[in-house]
């Protein structure tokens, strides 16, 4: 049966070929900061060189969809395309209902840009209830609870690149 | 009256001609596992050849829908097409808003992507608010209360490629 | 002042020319099957003809939007185009958030499908919190509290088509 | 400063050239006529004129989407194109999960349709929990707590199709 | 590596070739007022020239995207094109859902508007749960207990002109 990979631990991916994006946004920074240090050491072990890794920012959440765009667009016209994007936010419940709106808007937008960029782009915001659960995603908690997201995202990014990415002509 | 279908038994399908495809993401893997096996069983019984039936994998659920397209888009490329695809992967509430805005952005895509890839996608996702729901769903919880969910989509599969898959030329 | 319709009662509508079809998932059997029926009766008092009344099913509710575009194509494909289309479900509420992401994906998916297909798309998503809800709104509760929402959905195919339908050249 | 409007009474706009369609759901009849006149009488204070004033009806809310479409398509092919629409609808919540989605599929497919028709599209779709909010806000509850929204709506709809309407070719 | 922004102050935007675009509600306008203004603050202190600052509006907040859209178009065409605009909105929860859903369809259709009008859209978008909450964010509550979230819109527009706007050929 022509089974890829079920029940076999997945394939280790060679990312040295590969160049990825992130673009962040700029509120909640020490959490930011942290989550876009671990995608960018994990896509570094898996081979992606640092050159390779270009990182921009926007103001705030709402923003990533748009500046994403815009950057993937940037690139590709400066003759360095992306393989892949990752939009990194931290959206933390406030007292309206801000949180909620900009969450929903946000991911259901990035979801959809794919088909308009034609490229991987993972899913990079944290939508927490508590700063407490911001810091633990991050891996930056004081009793280092949880590992750091950012890692799951650079090698999400380095896989859908090699296996659904643009330069994968299949 | 052309009422087809109306308090019978719906007819047995025969998959013996279809290709259908698997894409699961790897998140809660032993209970993906079960699903997809569930799902792969269903088929063969209809009479789905082993060798027709593709799987592939994403790393989390918020990369099915852009997995789905390019594993549509390969299969075609490479002159095996597919009649249709199941997309599989397994969400549970955790402590942040994560869940929901995953499972409604990738609900919605999947159901969209029908109209892009003009194929079937079944909708092979969990949304469970325990991890024993998801077990059970699976068909691999203790008590056995429920049955392997992956089976339905098997089922689903075949019979939506015989009546309304793309080589369904009516 | 050119106010049609306004404090006087609708007008009745002759569905004598008209095609419509029903296209309905097959979970919740029994509460299906009566109010397919009920919608057959009503669009048969409103002078539909047995023969220009169309069924098909899909296995779940899932399934509609992309059977209800097929069905749909198929029909004008042989020659047979609809006028208008009911789609029919019936979603109760489960212990998972299964029936939430179904509905939502559906109802949209349906509601944007008119523009696909360029017909009128009736509702016909029964999406309750229990059973009892479901049995009552299909007419069939032991206390027979409320009326079959067939019948509705049948007026409404049959309204829609006379005054918005494809074969309305205006 | 190019501030217009800012801190300033807005201005009187001259509905004398305009041409505004009404299209109401005909559930929950006497809110709907009472909001439906609120919106025609706030137009005609404005100097919409009476002829150009078109009421059409479908069944229930969630048929506005499309009806108003096919309605304003209508309008333009009989050589009577609106300058605006205002679908009008009230929904008030039941037990079922019913009027949860088809509020929301309707309010986003009615904001969608501006695109289609390129036309402002009024939001004339009450969504109340109770029945007294709907009679309240239609300014025919016993105690007269607010007043008629209708005539927002008609306001409103003279203000866009002046500023923002398809006559306006800036 | 190259990590533009990473760890660093984000630079200083000139906001001196920029024109930018508000349009707002006028709905709870002493709060409207003062978010425009702290816009308009903000723009002029990064440099944005008065002339350059651009300011219409429309009656509620489901009228901004349409609105937007066309005031967009407008500039363009008088030959004054816009950089970015800001629609502006205060939304606050009422005993019906009106709030619900006016809000989340506004914000889903700012959002992708961005993708008609080629343009920056930024979201100023005030989603509260009482009136305080909005003095409060518009800075004029009593204590004084928050800044005005206007300037941060503003700094937003320049910020994503410079970087991301049409005149931006990279």
């Amino acid at each position: 049966m022509a089974v890829k990979g079920l029940g076999q631990i997945d394939q280790q991916y060679d990312g040295s070929k590969l160049r990825i994006g992130i673009i962040h946004a700029r509120w909640n920074r020490v959490i930011i900061d942290a989550l876009v240090k671990g995608a960018i050491e994990r896509m570094r072990e898996l081979g992606v060189k640092e050159e390779n890794i270009i990182v921009e920012t926007v103001p705030g959440s709402y923003e990533l969809p748009w500046g994403t765009k815009r950057f993937v667009d940037r690139q590709k016209k400066m003759g360095e395309p992306l393989d892949a994007v990752i939009p990194i936010g931290v959206l933390i419940k406030g007292s309206t209902m801000h949180f909620e709106y900009i969450s929903d808007s946000t991911t259901h937008a990035l979801m959809k840009l794919q088909n308009q960029v034609q490229l991987p782009v993972i899913f990079g915001l944290l939508t927490c209830l508590t700063e407490e659960q911001a810091f633990a995603r991050a891996g930056i908690d004081e009793g280092h609870t949880m590992h750091n997201h950012g890692e799951d995202w650079g090698a999400a990014a380095v896989e859908m690149s090699v296996k659904f990415g643009p330069n994968n002509d299949f």
